[in-house]
C-alpha cells in the first residue's frame, strides 16, 4: 500500500537541475519514494493515504555534508573579545582558540556533549536537513574521539535524520604532542584510527591539509591506513593557502575536497579526472572575512559537482542554518540558486558516497524532502535568514511542520 | 495581582549595556512590567502566578525599526537571473527592479498583500521581533500608498507586536510622473501627505534622498509638509554617495537617519546636537557587496545610538531575520555584540520614539522581552543563521515557543 502526495510542485534536482514539475505527485511506500511524476501520469496503485501539500513546492531533503556540529563550550566570548579589541595573545592568554574548545570536549560528559549537539542538530533539522555529516577532531586521543564519534551515531537515536560519522583525529595537534606532528600521525595510523573502525564508529576519514595543521607528507600516511581499513577520505583543503592537497585527495579517490578558496587548475583537472566533490564552505569564508574567492567558474568549465555546506563549528562557522549558506553561496562566490540547491541536495549526497540514496527525488530513493511554502525554487537561496514555512518528511514520515 | 517570572539571567540594556543579572526575577501587571532586578531583592507583592524560564536569557523583546515589509510580488527570479548573468537591460526588459514590485503591490488586492506580508512578519516575530516599523512607498500613488498603510495597521490586529507606520511617498518617482519629479513632491505635499495623514495612517514621514531618487532640496520639502503636520520624520541617507541627507535630517530633528554608509564626520557631529540616531543596515550592504563600510568608529566618539534593522524589501535585503543583522553588523561593521544587541533594543526603540515605551527592561516599559535558551548574550551574535530556542512574551503573554 502507498501513500500518495499531490498538489505540489517538485523540483526533484535530478541531474543536479530542478528539473521542475508544476503539477506533481510522489507515491511513497514506508521509507521508500516509489514513483514521482506529474499528476496525470501518476500509475494506477492501491493508495491508503493521501497528503494534500496545498501547493508547496517540494524539493529533497537537504543533506550538510561537512560539520563539527559535536564540541563542548562555544566560543561567543571569544568573538566577542576579539570585537572588544582584545589581541590574539590576550584571547590565548583568556584560553581561546581550537585548544579551548578541545579543552572543552575532553572536560564534558558524554551526556553534555549530546545534549548540546542534539540542541544545534536539531536547528539544523528545522531548517530542512535530513543528512548531516559528523566530524570528531576535538577529542584528540582516543577516549575523547571515541567519545565524539558515539554522540554522533547517538543523535540519530533521537533525531530524525541520517547522520554519518568521519574521523577527524588528524584536525591540530594535541597538546601531548606538541611539537611531535609525525608521531601524532603515526599514533592515528598505528592505534587511533584501527581502534575506532574496528568498534563500528567511523564512516570516513578526514585531515586538515594546512601550513598550520598538516603536510601533505603527513595526510598521505592517514590516507594509506584508511585505505588498508578499506575506509573512504575526505581532506579540508586550500582554505588558506595552496598546499595541493586536492590532488592528493584525488589521487586517494577521496569523497570530496573542501574549501578549496586557493585551489589550483591543474588541481581542478585531477578532481575532474578522479570525479572528487568540491565542497566549498561560505560560511567560513564569510565569518573569517576572506577575500580569496574559491574558483567557481574553473569547477563548473571542468564539470566538477560542487556541494555546499554548513562546516558548523565553534570557531570559524557557527552555522545553525544550511539554507543560508545557499543564500552566502550565491552572494559572495557568485553561484545561481540552482546549483545552490544541486549543493545541499544531489551533490551534498555525492559528497558522502550517498547519492544512490538521497539527494534527489527519484523512485526508489529515500522518501525524504521538504515541502516549503514557497512559489519558486530561487527563493531558497534569495531570502536571507529567518525560517521558511515547511513541512519536513524524513523516510516517509513527517517529522517537523511550522 | 502580579506574575512573577523567575529563574532566569537578565540583560536588561538599560542605557544601551547588558547590564545582566545573574540571578534576575521580573514582576508583571497586565502588559506592562513593574519590577526587575535581583531575585533577593524580589519584592513583597501578591503573586498570581509563577513562571520559570529554566534559567535561561532574558532580553528586551527586539525592535526593528526599518522594513519595507509589505509588497507584492518578490524579486527572487531578478536574483537568480542576475546570477545567470543576465544583463541590466535585460532583467528590465523582463520587468525587473522597484518599478517590478510597484506594479506588483499596485496590482494586489488588499488580501493578498495583507497575507504575504503577515508570512513574513510572523518570521520576524518568531525570531524575537516584538516592535516593528513598516513603510510604504510601494504605492506610489494616493490609493497604493494608502492600501500599503492600511495593511500596516491591519497586521497589528493578527500578529502579536506593535507596528509604526511610515509614509515613504518619497521612495522613487512614480511611472505617471516620469521626469517630473518635483510635480511629484508637489503632489505628496500639497495632497498625499495630508490625506494619508487626516485617515490616521501615518506615524512619521520617510523619504530616499540619493542621485538617483530625490535631491535634499525635493526631501526637504516634504519634511517641511510632516512638520507642519505634526509628524516625525526620518531620512534613507548617505547609502551609494554622499548627498548630506543625515545633516537635512538631524535640522528636522528627525528620529533617525539609515544606511549611512557615506556618512561624514561634519554631519555626525550635526547628528549628535539633534540627537539623530544613526540606523545601519547590514543586510543591505551584505546583499549589495557593499565595500564603503559606514563610519562606526566615528558614530561611538560622536556617542551617537546606532540602531540596526532589517531593511527586509524585496530588492536589495531580503532579510526575514533581525537577529541575523546583529551576526552581520558585528562581522561585517565590526561592532560588538553588546553594540549589536543595543541596536536592536533600546537604540530601535529610540529610532522609533518609542523608548519610554519599550526597548529596555525597566519598570514602568511594556513587558515585551525574549526568554532564550543561551548562555550568554554574545551568543546572540555569534550563532550564524538558524533560529536559537526560545520563548516570546509580547505584552506580558507568551506569543511565541520554539
Ligand atoms: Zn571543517
Ligand atoms: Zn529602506
Amino acid at each position: 500500500m502507498y501513500t500518495l502526495w499531490h498538489h505540489c510542485q517538485i523540483a526533484t534536482m535530478e541531474g543536479g537541475r530542478y528539473q521542475l514539475i508544476a503539477d506533481g505527485a510522489m507515491l511513497t511506500q514506508g521509507s521508500t519514494l516509489f514513483w514521482v511524476g506529474r499528476r496525470e501520469d501518476l500509475p494506477n496503485f492501491p493508495v491508503a493515504q493521501r497528503v494534500d501539500l496545498q501547493g508547496r513546492l517540494v524539493t529533497p531533503g537537504l543533506v550538510d555534508c561537512h560539520s563539527h556540529a559535536v564540541f563542548g563550550g562555544d566560543r561567543a566570548r571569544e568573538f566577542e573579545m576579539r570585537l572588544e579589541g582584545a589581541s590574539y595573545a590576550e584571547i590565548a592568554a583568556a584560553g581561546g582558540g581550537i585548544a579551548s574548545t578541545v579543552n572543552a570536549t575532553r572536560q564534558a560528559s558524554e551526556e553534555q556533549l549530546l545534549e548540546s549537539a542534539r540542541r544545534r542538530v536539531a536547528a539544523l533539522c528545522r531548517d530542512g536537513v535530513t543528512t548531516l555529516e559528523v566530524k570528531s577532531g576535538y577529542g584528540l586521543d582516543l577516549p575523547n574521539e571515541r567519545k565524539m564519534l558515539r554522540i554522533v551515531r547517538k543523535l540519530s537515536e533521537s533525531l530524525p535524520l541520517t547522520l554519518r560519522s568521519t574521523c577527524l583525529a588528524a584536525h591540530a595537534v594535541p597538546v601531548e604532542y606538541q611539537g611531535r606532528a609525525d608521531a601524532w600521525i603515526d599514533y592515528i595510523c598505528e592505534s587511533l584510527l584501527p581502534e575506532l573502525h574496528q568498534a563500528g564508529l567511523v564512516d570516513a576519514v578526514d585531515a586538515f591539509c594546512e601550513h598550520l595543521a598538516f603536510s601533505p607528507d603527513q595526510v598521505e600516511r592517514v590516507f594509506l591506513t584508511a585505505h588498508r581499513l578499506g575506509l573512504p577520505v575526505k581532506l579540508h583543503a586550500e582554505q588558506l593557502s595552496l598546499q595541493h592537497g586536492a590532488a592528493l585527495a584525488a589521487r586517494y579517490q577521496a569523497l570530496s575536497a573542501d574549501h578549496l578558496e586557493y585551489l589550483c587548475e591543474e588541481d581542478i583537472a585531477l578532481m575532474a579526472r578522479q570525479k572528487t566533490v568540491a565542497v566549498l564552505l561560505p560560511g567560513a569564508f564569510y565569518f573569517l572575512r576572506e577575500k580569496q574567492l574559491p574558483p567557481v567558474e574553473l569547477l563548473r568549465q571542468y564539470q566538477i559537482p560542487i556541494a555546499l555546506a554548513s562546516d558548523l563549528n565553534p570557531g570559524t562557522s557557527p552555522v545553525l542554518s544550511l539554507r543560508l549558506m545557499m543564500n552566502m553561496a550565491c552572494t559572495l562566490f557568485r553561484m545561481t540558486p540552482e546549483e545552490a540547491l544541486a549543493g545541499v541536495t544531489i551533490n551534498g549526497a555525492k559528497a558522502l558516497g550517498l547519492d544512490e540514496v538521497c539527494g534527489s527525488l527519484e523512485a526508489g530513493k529515500e522518501a525524504s524532502f521538504v515541502a516549503w511554502d514557497i512559489q519558486h525554487p530561487a527563493e531558497l537561496s534569495y531570502w536571507l535568514g529567518g525560517s521558511l514555512s515547511k513541512q519536513v518528511i524524513y523516510q516517509g514520515e513527517e517529522v517537523y511542520r511550522d
